[in-house]
């Protein structure tokens, strides 16, 4: 294993050159998963940055000054902003290409060149017959001029050239501060080397001057590059002043050749003048043009998210190696296969009880060690900072609304316990340890309809639900001995959505729901509704003094107005001795019987608990869109986006104590018992239930374990999806029989009940991404793989488990607040499935449409996806099925081949001709 | 003058092949705007319609496929997806356009050939010797089979191709009937010609066939192309089969150089094959190249808002017409140049006492009749509609807010009546008639802190009032007469953002301010506080029997609950027979007096009114920004975003409704007389006041002089901004005398005062676009002026006036709702002001800025302008101060060359020679 530092420089697919399967390491591949990312026989060629110097100022003050560089985009110099501009997609216009082919087939073509020096090169360069010694003479002291750079260095604000720009430098071969400095060169990977062109209108020349080097051995050129990288090629391309800005033109033509995979590959390879033109030739070939009347060329356009794949461009000479690793290619491709035909290793049927869970532990054994050692990275600590504070928002709201819903047979003390227990027990013993367990969805739903059932029935809760609990352990034993997990092969986008549609509407429901009985608990006084009336009567009739009068003054004061004392003296006035207008509250306190139609409402609570929904609500979505904003960096529009929960919770609480109104709160047990009063840890196995109904149970259970089921599959089936590249395979029947012997102990506990939750364990593998770190200017970082290991879920329960001694201060939670955050869940969950985003796309005019494939393909938007398979064939419906090939753009990339371009071999490859590419069909399981 | 429909045909700058200054009608160019948009010698070329028919199913079944079409930029037909792709820039692969020419070079090019059919002309095509008379035979009659097109009709669903698509259609030269009605033909201007490109692979050819016609006479070839529209060019390009698709490739690439308008010139006038071939070469020479590795080809780039100008592409040919034009252009220019040395003739100082308003009044009279002859228009009734409502929401909101600054002096009435007054005699009388009034911004803030200013000195408001109206005046008159208005030219865009920022931020200020101090007035009932108590004492106490007990039970139960009614008997039982615990309202009602410390406190107010402050202002933003976003049709987000104000104050008075609460509400007078009881409608000179406060007076007028100036010059000068090409020029020194009168008339009266409201003008202006209503799909309809008239802002204040009857239906409305209207203005106001986004540039990571030309440029983002004069030079501070160049892309173009693209004689012009394009330093003006 190479170090920890080194990893992120791999995944440079766009530089690559390399052509074997790099992505072959799969699920199945055994534990050898740094080994083969690289190193396939054919060396990689170095990453290339180019430069271009421009000479400026005739005929005055001659000086170079770099105005543009490469790397996979062009960064051009804002010569009026001082800065360089965003990456973007080169052009060019076609005459100063084949201008720049003429010049180069008359000029100077040292190929090999083996100068030591600048010094060297330039007088290599410069031994040109038609230049006269004293010409010579200027332009190698023209050379050796040091040019102006307008650098960033790390840190500091960027410096414009070197401190004495004018001063010839034979003698400064190293490079300079700014340029070891530079922020740049930290992007680019070790051993990248470099390119210059230098371009100019010079006076004294009578015809033009072109010179093509590349040297043998790459050489720190001194202060010629803004980055002190070796440089490999070197271009001079000068001549007389000519009209317009042809030698500008031909420079960035040069730069852009160079900077071209396929061009770099070939003049890094070519012996003569006749190589170099014919990969100059070639690059012709392969270009876009856009008409002239259609397209302003002073327009930049912005970097693609996806790049042609380098496959489709290869020389001829690299074909066989490419054939070569045709075998390696076929295994990767039964893998990425139709799972009907040949199903991953994971879900292949044993046909022997229990087979598959063998199978999976066995698997999942020979990593056991690395699961811990994987962990030992920085980016861990984040990890479960980030994932144990939306754990404990999760047991907070969940445990909240599960004390509500079962009278308190439940409540946020056993939502932590269980949380830590049950989550903790998963992360050591499961099949996909980054998983996180939570009491989401439909089995809060089904324990709501559970209680609302036996409260209804008078049966005894907790005993009725250990025994449901138990045949449900004992169906999941069932369905693990018969290898049931193998049936997520069948499983589409349509069912997962359809569920995941399913729970979203529960949750916004549900949360809409409580908020109604909340304004309907705390009613709103209308003008003409007796909401004035209400006085305190004190106990004893016949005395003449009441309790109020006996009270010292002093005690009085802080709690009743001046006023209040006035208006006390005038009811005694009206002979009402033993009655004040003390606030209920304080009137019990004191002994005395609130009286009167508007004792038992209290104002404002209804619409405050309406603006407390409201915002925390809308807090946290428009946190949560702060990510795909353009302001702030990214580094703090990820922080709040994924915090946007614990933030709309903070300022919800924080407003519900500006205004200290007595708002409903969350309830919080005094001291570690189960919630339910009178009741042990260990549930009792018949309670007052009659005996008859542990076997009763079993018809609940059934209906549940389908539920778990489908749940617990389809969120394993999302975790293990072939583009998140993980190495250590999935364990769908150990994570089940794990879910099933949870089951068993959260029922005899009376906890919650737990199943893998979708979204927080998205973020939890999110957290733990591995990205290259260096990317040229305008790449997306690529994505390597996920830190696949057990320690930082057991962190994170560990420390929810210690949570509990927190809950004190839960008790601030106002409970609209938490309803605000579970109808954003659900507003976010079903904003994030397809079939929503393809009901948009109803509502929007064809001409606003997105460029998406699937609407290229077929407009089958929505419907029932069942009904489709009458009318369309399977390879229609793999449009609708399958994930977006978009999205995938955005997201990691498959294993095979890059999704992105489709097999373009002519320049638009039109869509009478398109074959899926791979024979999966209804299947978004890979 | 040309009939109503035909003029929006005139606009097509993008299809312009005419050369001369066909936008050089300016304000000061007199009375004959209809003339010079056309017809300038220069016949113009009609737009060509170009259609490339495919030759799909070789070998099985032969058929003629439309699948791609071109005016402006290339729709594909996405033959998957049954429809047709949205409207993208064409790109080609270089090889193609290579094999095209080689094609054409040895192929049959037939230049003015006389066929007058689609028979005859496929006989002449296949006229060529290689062919065989049996291979004759068989191309001919594949040739006039009837192509399948996609053809949406008007109104009804796509239908594809012909009822009969493998019949051989000798004697079917008519149009189909589904081809008349092609809903693309109504895009398409009279005159347009078409283009037919016919390409495939045909077994039985054993070489290629290529072959160009350009028509003598265009005529309609039956069902070859979708809309019937007479063909001009035919090509045709038919070869063996090859590997992959060159004929696709072909047919693509002579479509889109048939597309471009320079190749599109030559061709016309082409003579020989030779002529052809150049043609194609000069296309060549102009093409932008994108690199094969850094773009991927079968990615869409969407239309761009501007295309490249046609002069810089002009043919040497025409190079002399446009010199011919160069003195209409130089006078043209000297409008437009800079304003100090030569400003524009509605600004240029006469020296005359008046002289200016003495032009103005000329100048505008003789367009007097023209302006209500040009309001017959359908356009003018929505424009009316619209604008009415913006109206009556202003002087509803202004109205309100004046009333309750003023403690009554004015209110909602005023408002009205003043509105339709001033702005209908503005109408009438001014300058630039499509001027709203309103009391906005600045002057509503001075009336505030003169009302307060004479409470606190116990003046009698409303004749102090009248004196500093007076003064104003006169002051106003004065600058009338000193032609003062030509100072605008010394604004620049820093003065006008400064002001306008300034307003913004008093309204969010106000809006706040009066939300916060309704809290104050309904204070929210914290729990313990006083907040229960309250009862009825009846005035009588010594008589037994009480009010209450006299009246009838009947009566109670209407009010009472039965709850109430026992309490009562529990407080006569406690002997307080004389006291009930009535509502206050009820309890004033029948005589008594509500006692204790709650009875003044109404719960639910305040939070209620917060979240219909909430609401209003959410909504209405929300509203505002569904215009540009991608659902639903531009129709409906336009109607939605233009009335957010009135749809946010509906669903803020249905809120109230729904809920019933006592709200505060908008105070309207029963009857129509003034707010202020007792005063008459004309404000009496002195009232109370000393006499020396006549004089006094004039302290105050002079700041408000300054003030109504500033604002109604700034609002004139933007107002009449060049990009709107406004015909009829404008009346600065008109307007202002006419503000000077108003407000005489306003301050006898007690109205409100008015000046120029520049958001709802620029609404009213916008609604009176003339824009081109035939465009090609993709290009964005080109703006032709303003319907300059007096007549709809007449209707608009007569209306205004009527509304006046509406006063006891505006009651409903409660103030949050307002107050939350008027924060929106305020937001939205400095929300679109450069200086905002400039600022939130500042907010955004350098990678994500747009790529905007400022940026590009002078990264001098803010700061005090004035501070930076001293920095840099007048040239770089034209980045600053001038309009985006980018955002004028979006808005109507300018009058002269578009600005959008910049001297580029070269593929991509350096920022390093870039000249500022005009003299023009700091002016925003034109």
């Amino acid at each position: 294993m190479r170090p920890q530092g080194q990893e992120e420089f791999d995944g440079h697919t766009a530089y690559d050159n390399v052509l074997t399967g790099e992505l072959d390491s799969g699920p199945g591949s055994g534990p050898s998963p740094d080994t083969d990312s690289q190193g396939q026989g054919v060396p990689k060629d170095p990453l290339l940055f180019i430069q271009l110097n421009e000479l400026l100022g005739w005929p005055q003050v001659l000086e170079w000054r770099e105005t543009g560089r490469w790397v996979l985009f062009e960064e051009k110099l804002e010569v009026g902003g001082g800065r360089w501009s965003a990456p973007h997609v080169p052009t060019l216009a076609l005459p100063s290409l084949q201008k720049l082919r003429s010049l180069l087939a008359e000029g100077l073509v040292l190929l090999d060149c083996p100068a030591q020096s600048l010094l060297e090169l330039v007088e290599q360069v410069t031994r040109v017959e038609s230049l006269s010694p004293e010409l010579r003479g200027q332009l190698q002291s023209l050379l050796l001029q040091r040019p102006q750079h307008l650098i960033r260095t790390t840190g500091t604000r960027p410096c414009r050239g070197s401190a004495h720009p004018r001063e010839s430098s034979h003698d400064e071969e190293a490079p300079l501060k700014e340029q070891r400095q530079n922020a740049l060169r930290h992007k680019l990977p070790p051993g990248a080397e470099a390119g210059a062109v230098l371009a100019g209108e010079l006076g004294f020349l009578a015809q033009p001057l072109g010179a093509f080097v590349r040297l043998r051995d790459p050489v720190v050129l001194g202060s010629l590059t803004e980055v002190p990288l070796p440089s490999r090629f070197f271009c001079l391309l000068l001549g007389p002043p000519t009209l317009g800005r042809s030698y500008h033109e031909m420079g960035r033509a040069m730069a852009v050749l160079l900077s071209d995979p396929q061009f770099q590959w070939s003049v890094r390879r070519a012996s003569n003048l006749h190589d170099l033109l014919a990969a100059l030739d070639a690059f012709l070939e392969e270009v876009t043009v856009l008409p002239p009347g259609r397209w302003d060329p002073t327009s930049r356009i912005p970097p693609p998210k996806c790049l042609p794949s380098p496959h489709k461009r290869l020389p001829l000479q690299t074909q066989e190696v490419k054939d070569s690793s045709a075998p390696r290619r076929a295994r990767a491709e039964d893998r990425h296969g139709h799972p009907q035909h040949t199903p991953s290793p994971e879900l292949q049927r044993t046909g022997r009880l229990f087979g598959g869970l063998v199978q999976d532990v066995r698997r999942k054994a020979s990593w056991y060690p690395s699961d811990f050692l994987d962990a030992l990275h920085p980016q861990c600590f984040s990890a479960v900072l980030y994932i144990y504070l939306a754990t404990i928002t999760n047991a907070i709201t969940f445990g909240g609304l599960l004390g509500e819903a079962t009278d308190g047979a439940q409540g946020v003390l056993e939502s932590f316990l269980g949380t830590a227990v049950a989550g903790a027990a998963f992360c050591l013993m499961a099949g996909q340890p980054l998983t996180i367990l939570s009491s989401t969805g439909p089995v809060l739903v089904f324990e709501r309809l559970l209680f609302n059932f036996s409260r209804d029935y008078s049966l005894d809760y907790l005993p009725f639900r250990l025994w449901v609990g138990i045949w449900v352990a004992t169906f999941c034993l069932v369905l693990v001995a018969t290898e049931a997990s193998v049936l997520v092969r069948y499983f589409t986008r349509f069912t997962e959505e359809g569920f995941c549609a399913l729970i979203s509407l529960i949750f916004i429901y549900d949360a809409v729901g409580k908020m109604l009985s909340l304004t309907r608990a705390y009613p709103i006084q209308r003008p003409g509704s007796p909401a004035y009336g209400c006085f305190c009567q004190y106990p004893d009739p016949g005395g003449n003094e009441s309790q109020w009068t006996r009270t010292k003054p002093e005690d009085r004061d802080g709690i009743l107005s001046m006023d209040l004392i006035a208006d006390h003296r005038s009811l005694q006035d009206l002979g009402l001795v033993n009655a004040s207008l003390l606030p209920p509250p304080e009137c019990v306190r004191r002994g005395g019987h609130p009286r009167g139609p508007s004792c038992h409402t209290v104002p404002d609570i209804a619409l405050f608990s309406l603006l407390l929904f409201l915002t925390s609500f809308l807090f946290a979505m428009a946190l949560k869109h702060v990510k795909t904003s353009r302001f702030f960096p990214s580094v703090v529009r990820k922080v709040l986006s994924d915090f946007s929960s614990v933030l709309a919770i903070l300022l919800g609480c924080g407003l519900d104590a500006f205004l200290g109104l007595a708002t409903p709160k969350l309830m919080v047990p005094r001291e570690f018992k189960p919630t339910l009063p009178g009741r042990d840890w260990l549930v009792s196995s018949f309670g007052t239930n009659p005996w008859w109904l542990s076997v009763a149970a079993a018809l609940p259970a059934l209906l549940l374990s389908i539920l778990i089921f489908m749940d617990q599959q389809i969120t394993a089936v999302i975790l293990n999806r072939a583009e998140y590249r993980l190495r250590k395979g999935a364990g769908f029947h150990l994570d089940f029989f794990c879910v099933a012997l949870l089951m068993l102990l959260t029922s005899a506990l009376g906890l919650p009940w737990y199943v893998s939750a979708t979204v927080i364990s998205l973020a939890h593998m999110d957290s733990l991404r591995r990205e290259s770190r260096a990317c040229a200017p305008g790449e997306p970082p690529s994505f390597l793989g996920i830190r696949e290991q057990r320690l930082t879920g057991l962190v994170v329960f560990i420390l929810t488990g210690i949570s509990i001694f927190l809950a004190p201060i839960l008790k601030f939670i106002p409970m609209p607040v938490l309803y605000g955050i579970f109808l954003y869940m659900g507003v976010a969950a079903i904003s994030s499935i397809q079939f929503t985003k393809r009901v948009q796309l109803l509502l929007m005019p064809a001409k606003h449409q997105p460029d998406l494939l699937l609407l290229r393909h077929l407009l089958g938007l929505v419907g029932v996806r069942k009904a489709l398979e009458w009318v369309f064939s399977p390879q229609e419906l793999l449009w609708l099925d399958e994930l977006m090939p978009e999205k995938e753009r955005s997201t990691p990339e498959k294993g095979l081949e890059p999704e992105c371009s489709f097999s373009g071999s002519e320049s638009e490859e039109s869509e009478l001709m398109y074959q899926p590419k791979a024979p999966e069909i209804n299947i978004s399981v890979n």
